[in-house]
């Protein structure tokens, strides 16, 4: 599948948010795509344990990679996320998205973060939208 | 609601993901939170815009000091975001958090995701569940 | 309101489902909408309490209804539902759609169902898309 | 599977809602169930199309089922459903739960509501928690 890895990468080089936060591209096939994070002191919450907002992030990264294989340009129009056990400062997460459906312009991707030895900490579903390139210079800009 | 606001800046000190991207607390009460983030350009995902991972993690921040305003330990369980606008970079944004309802330990609270303008961008809802000290030790070490 | 009483009506009308389950029409304005239903005998489900998706029926009753006071035509595109208390046969319940958003063609409706003494037992989110006569007529036929 | 269709089809028959509405038990497997429904005259909405709450009322009792296979007691906590297709007067619709992860007390469900020629026509995800026999016994009566 050179043309989703090709397309997946493209994007990682434009994006700044997943660099800085140290996620790294893994397994990439059509639909289907991993990315790994390290788990750092920055992304520790009030209580002590990695926000949250940092898990859903992860799975975001791999849901948007994954809804982008099939070429420009899906966006993300809403996402759930439950959170299923908390994460420790100093842990390595796993998301992989996995593409559910296709039909006409959406797509509907799942997402589960683990950690590196399989435990499940949080599953996540991602409804996309493909947009022309008229509507992407609009929106985008 | 003095208990609130001490109860949320407490929260704040130790969450070191709100402080390394600016995230400041804004109106606090029971039940209802706000936060100010600014989206630098380190938050830019693959297509150039704010990546959606960023609203989410402020919604759900200003939803993590909402549900704590009632006292120890309200830990986030589920979520759903709607994204209805996408964000540039050097735009500040503003989360409300506002308690829709509690019921025994579970709570819902509505997060709208506004421009300084007002402009609504991202409506998020998440689900809470109130845990015991002895559960916090377990789950939270 | 007197277009979106009219409206609501011309569409309850059409509606089998409301009429056989005995759903009314209660309050409707300009993107709110309430609607009630009594619990009967065959609406239990295999736990001998009301069946789930009843209430969400309900709720996803008062959002179209809601959706659709502004003209025509919005389709429900996705709805989540989180079921805070047991329902048993007999009861009567009010389910009252408030418009939280509307964004180009997507709406959010917010839908709590109560019973009549005012207890909350589901909250429900319903996003709408609006949609063209055309696209009404392939997709209705 | 023995024990797990033994659960289902004694579920099944003290559940009126799907004798009512002539839903059928299909597949059982533990965690894995499907279920049947012939869409009639009294599921049409105001817009002459299955009205959505039938749909997730279909899903939701694959979910039901499928949840409660590993034995007492699964309630559902809440569910997010997206419609990507109408559906007319006539038509039979199945619906298929899968189990995607137990942790604790809490499971997810994913359930894909499908035309009998396969076409997805909704995609439905459900969170379900284990009650134990005291608390069935307050909360169910």
């Amino acid at each position: 599948m050179v043309d989703s890895r090709e397309r997946a990468e493209a994007m990682y080089q434009r994006d700044l948010t997943c660099q800085t936060l140290g996620i790294t591209l893994e397994e990439v096939a059509e639909g289907r795509v991993s990315v790994r994070m390290p788990v750092t002191s920055a992304m520790v919450n009030g209580h002590g344990i990695a926000h949250g907002g940092y898990l859903f992030l992860l799975a975001d990264a791999a849901f948007a990679f994954a809804s982008n294989t099939h070429g420009p340009i899906a966006l993300a129009r809403s996402a759930e996320v439950t959170f299923l056990r908390p994460v420790a400062v100093g842990e390595s997460l796993l998301a992989e998205a996995v593409e559910r459906t296709r039909s006409g312009l959406e797509g509907i991707y799942d997402v589960t973060v683990r950690r590196l030895d399989g435990t499940v900490i949080a599953e996540f579903r991602g409804h996309s939208v493909l947009i022309t390139e008229t509507q992407a210079k609009r929106l985008l800009g």
